[in-house]
């Protein structure tokens, strides 16, 4: 393979989209399967799926959130049980007609949520106050066929999620659920993946179909535009009725019950390659990298291997009883200029390079890959990297907050808005609440109201469109 | 509900089929779905799968394999490209036609395993020897129509499952990793769910389609019955020629390699339940229980309550510190002894009890659930119940050994094999080595060849069925 062939041929700036696919592709992240829109995961990609997975899992844990299972097929006449929520997903369901040679009665979903399924289980399950809350999170994919042009992580027509599904016996409990779930993932995606996100509510048009209000999670990507990155659905009582989802109470009264559901997906994986990554490569976050270091020996025709590569070995003990993952390159046939593009197109954190001058000095290089820093680090100090992987995970936040933040414009003129949405970016702007104006600016523009954050004040101004009075100042932006 | 409704009503050896169906029940391990042959995990039956799941991880990871994703859908044409493995599932595949209102082109099997979607991928993947090993694992769920009736873990029209796919430069190498995978599973198996099983070949009619061979491990189950725990089978380069998974030797030759597929599935929670539950319901090993102890408080009117409750709260804190999966049952409103029936039905493999009497002898009442034996242990001893699980742990599988030990029958009569294979039980044979034998053997009996055990010595006898001489002393039995 030509040197082309093998490293990202074209620039971030300058072809955001074909530099995206190129690293998914080359890093060796994910592959294009054989039917149009799904794809497989290496396992690089998935390793950083089940990093996530773990992380996600323990503080589900610690919130009284358990995992389950559920199958993949849902009968059509279930689907249709909550009939917004139908409609909304219909367009897009893979449907089972046959199996073997024989037809199936009622057409089968492929599932493209659980909620329907979970809710008719759950209202088995639930007789009394004492068997709430029921809060249960599945690990699953979902299926939703995507009409417009594959994109891996952000655009398939299969795609890994979780999505949580708890049950409530008041109204307070439930929503205080929402909230809870969505500090979780932004701390999770803020820590473990260092992107910044804003969280708020979603407008009436954007919630989720069947729920009474959406709860999300939102960011700004370097291309100017805005990423989903999970939400968190109150449902009240929209399913619990028609799926009599109901508990007697301690006074023996029967209440429908309060629901939520919430979910991420893998295209958190996509977000992390677009804010992080630059023209030689990926870039990753410590705390997620399948692999956080790998040394790299360095000698000619065998000169000085004697004394590099015990020290090598003794300095991947080190690391390893730090508990860091750590990899040796000792491929033989490689130069180190091979291996060094090697590694910075997959993005490990930090390379460390010895050969025979660093023994003598009694040091190594270290070669930091989010800021391509170069030092040395001396033989009794191989301890510190552990403190360097965190200080790299605290820098690709506040880096990634700056990038963020400088993509974020307060704007109230809707002429000025028209010409600047061109680049992209964030657009804080005041609104009066109505859905004609948000369809209209979706009309004119390409933008949707992407969150109207919690922390945002409405200092009594008027719609960007109409000119009334605004009740919020919510984020506009065209997106993914 | 009634004490009937609660427990299990029937016993395990005059209706062993309703009495698994009860546990799975009434446990909570599982629950039907709305479509027939399709079952939801809840959240204690989960946890074992986690469990299971976790343990091979470690294992796969050490011996270098790594795990991906692959999706669901796999187009008609590619499972047809390996003819006799297409017609073996054809019957039991599920196809998608409609995505939305639109016709798919080629339909789309929902996948029944992953042989060939895997190597489309591999094909494009490896390209030379430095490529090579190719070892990945795939957690995924398989869908397999199911005609007869639904019973949970065991037969299901969706299985959780792992398959492996591994692609080597040697045959040797290949079928190398064959038996090593054998090894993992049959060690994991013994180890964490404490039941034994026997490992070897299957014959040539009952190997997996398109495999040369098909290694495998078998359980015998209470009711006399036998079940396939796991099997790992050695392709050769029957699907390494029709999907080109070729690969240049460090000569430049290009060569087809070398494959193996492997797999084990939630059958594996289905053999632990009917290999150690009993009249009182399920009986958990401890490395795989959701719960390792209980501890419940027992006062009657609140007396005692303010110097039990403390001394609880202490137990749990010291168990805890020794990672022991411990939970208290504070409910109020139950009395001791519907609790003692609630955790023996769950299968909790220790139950502490803990009232004023037993505050004033410094002591605490241990139960232990396999054998039901009560014994006291002094406060000063707790941390001595991580010792007592082991022990329980090893107990199970030499209890497990005798039962399977029991109900295996060395025959060489045919006359006498097929009166006593009405009582179920494993039966040593000499077979001749012919398919005919093998067929009439199950036409006439109902019985199988389940595993040519790695072990058995042709001691140079006659076929059990024609009297020419033997070639092997498989193992028959009816099965799952």
């Amino acid at each position: 393979m030509s040197k082309e062939d093998i490293g990202i041929t074209v620039s971030k700036k300058e072809d955001f989209s074909e530099w995206y696919t190129q690293i998914v592709l080359k890093a060796k992240l994910a592959d294009y399967a054989p039917v149009k829109g799904f794809i497989v995961l290496r396992p690089d990609g998935y390793s950083i799926w089940e990093s996530l997975r773990n992380t996600f899992d323990k503080k589900f844990a610690n919130n009284g959130i358990r995992n389950g299972f559920l199958p993949i097929l849902i009968p059509e006449s279930l689907l249709g049980k909550e009939q917004k929520h139908f409609e909304g997903f219909n367009p897009e369901v893979f449907w089972v007609t046959h199996s073997g040679e024989n037809e199936v009665g009622d057409r089968l979903a492929l599932r493209p949520t659980s909620e329907t399924l979970a809710y008719t289980m759950y209202s088995k399950w639930i007789q009394s106050w004492r068997d709430l809350p029921l809060k249960m999170n599945f690990w699953n994919s979902a299926l939703r066929a995507e009409i417009k042009g594959t994109k891996p992580f952000l655009r398939t027509s299969e795609f890994l999620w979780q999505e949580g599904h708890t049950v409530h016996s008041t109204q307070e409990e439930a929503e205080e659920e929402v909230k809870k779930i969505l500090e979780i993932y932004k701390k999770t995606v803020e820590e473990e993946l260092a992107i910044p996100v804003i969280v708020g509510m979603k407008s009436e048009k954007e919630k989720f179909v069947g729920a009474v209000y959406t709860t999300t999670m939102e960011s700004i990507m370097p291309d100017g535009k805005a990423l989903q990155m999970g939400t968190s659905h109150f449902l009240g009582q929209n399913f619990s009725k028609p799926f009599e989802v109901k508990f007697a109470d301690k006074d023996n009264v029967e209440h429908f019950a309060w629901q939520t559901s919430w979910g991420v997906s893998w295209r958190l994986i996509g977000a992390m390659i677009m804010t992080h990554g630059d023209d030689q490569g990926l870039v990753l976050p410590p705390k997620i990298a399948p692999m956080q270091v790998v040394i790299v020996p360095i000698y000619k025709n065998d000169e000085g291997k004697d004394k590099v590569l015990p020290k090598v070995e003794e300095i991947r003990k080190i690391l390893e009883l730090k508990e860091i993952r750590v990899h040796v390159d000792d491929r033989n046939e490689l130069s180190p200029g091979y291996k060094f593009n090697d590694w910075e197109l997959k993005g490990v954190p930090i390379r460390i390079e010895i050969g025979p001058k660093d023994i003598e000095k009694q040091n190594v290089v270290i070669a930091k890959r989010y800021n391509r820093e170069k030092s040395s680090l001396g033989f009794t100090e191989i301890e510190k990297i552990s403190t360097i992987l965190d200080e790299i995970q605290t820098d690709m936040l506040k880096i990634a907050r700056e990038q963020a933040k400088a993509n974020t414009i307060d704007i109230s003129d809707y002429t000025e808005f028209k010409s600047k949405i061109e680049n992209g970016g964030f657009f804080s702007a005041p609104w009066c609440g109505k859905s004609e104006c948000e369809e209209k600016i979706k009309e004119e523009t390409g933008a949707d109201i992407r969150v109207i954050p919690f922390d945002s004040e409405n200092t009594n101004e008027k719609c960007m469109y109409c000119h009334e009075q605004s009740i919020s100042i919510p984020i506009f932006a065209r997106g993914y």
